[in-house]
């Protein structure tokens, strides 16, 4: 399993938190179940009970801090678990697959918050992630703006929650430059309008992958 | 850091379960101990609260089995984050560093024993490990033997000891082949022999170490 295949019916989400992801990813469900097809609906970290208790250790501000390569193993770790035991399976019997977030995220967080080389997120990509989306929508939003909007969601904030700006804008320059250097398959949508707005350029978006591929 | 640098006062043990590895620690720590040094022993995975929690998800049976990518990455997350949450602390400081297992066991169980390439196992322990043992000491046992001495010490096998017996065979094959390729820092003992006498061996050669070097 050493090259990456893209698969079309693999759709997934990036963006920050508060940039709805959520509310998109139910549009884009609704708009795929209207075609007749199956679709599986998931996200990362997760998408299978051990990537789901991979994700507890991730988030969880009960231990040590991980360290950023750790991190990043654990995320890797989480993600070959998902794509074997979901994803592939669901490809494999022809259904779409939306995920909140995938191998964008470790190019994001990883990559430009933690600082790591990318080069080295992509060989881990290579080497075991086995499959690339077909589109990826990334939720372009202010850091200011998604702090807004998510003020008030958890009571206690996670690990990354506790970032500083510096890491999401850190983390939102990443998103846009590897959307800007893989036009043929990312689109970047304005998140800054209202969550409607969002979730119909999004829909119209897929309408046109769809019928006349990206 | 893309590269290993070996560590003289990093000394690890590996072998099957039932080798006796906890006794010679024992006995090497006690050995170190007479020489005044400062002596920290470790295990893995494990070895720090994140890192013991990873071990507990790599041995739980109540979730779906990781696959073996998922294992290896598990793995290296762990090793990851004790090298440098634990082993280069006490190295900086000049103490010695005792393992129960490291990079050696990933070649053993998820090279030999799951298959995994040992070219990307080799390339994780570049990228994420750093640190490379001056001492490593190989506990050899027969499978079967190793399966008596540890019948009954667990109510409850783990997802390792759960394997079936080829999967040991091709675990101990690994080991030796690898023993076999770096003498520079490898010994192997044959651990059919009484506890005392093995754990006798072991301080031979760890004196020998630390007087002349292997």
């Amino acid at each position: 399993m050493n090259g990456l295949v893209t698969q079309p019916r693999l759709i997934t989400l990036e963006g920050g938190e508060g940039a709805g992801k959520s509310t998109v990813l139910n549009a884009l469900r609704d708009a795929l179940m209207a075609t007749g097809a199956e679709v599986v609906c998931t996200r990362e970290p997760g998408g299978t009970p051990l990537a789901e208790r991979i994700r507890e250790l991730l988030l969880d501000p009960s231990h040590e801090p991980a360290s950023a390569e750790t991190e990043l193993l654990l995320m890797f770790a989480a993600r070959a678990q998902h794509v074997r035991e979901t994803l592939l399976p669901a490809l494999q019997r022809n259904a779409w697959v939306l995920s909140d977030r995938f191998t964008g995220s470790s190019f994001a967080y990883q990559g430009g918050g933690r600082g790591l080389d990318p080069a080295l997120i992509a060989e881990l990509e290579r080497r075991f992630v086995v499959v690339r989306p077909g589109l990826t929508l990334l939720l372009d939003l202010g850091v200011q703006q998604g702090r807004e909007r998510t003020r008030g969601r958890d009571l206690v904030p996670d690990r990354i929650e506790r970032e500083r700006d510096e890491f999401f804008e850190r983390v939102r320059a990443a998103y846009l430059a590897r959307a800007g250097a893989e036009p043929e398959r990312m689109r970047v949508i304005d998140a800054s309008a209202s969550a409607e707005d969002v979730a119909l350029r999004a829909t119209t978006l897929l309408q046109h992958y769809i019928e006349h591929g990206l």
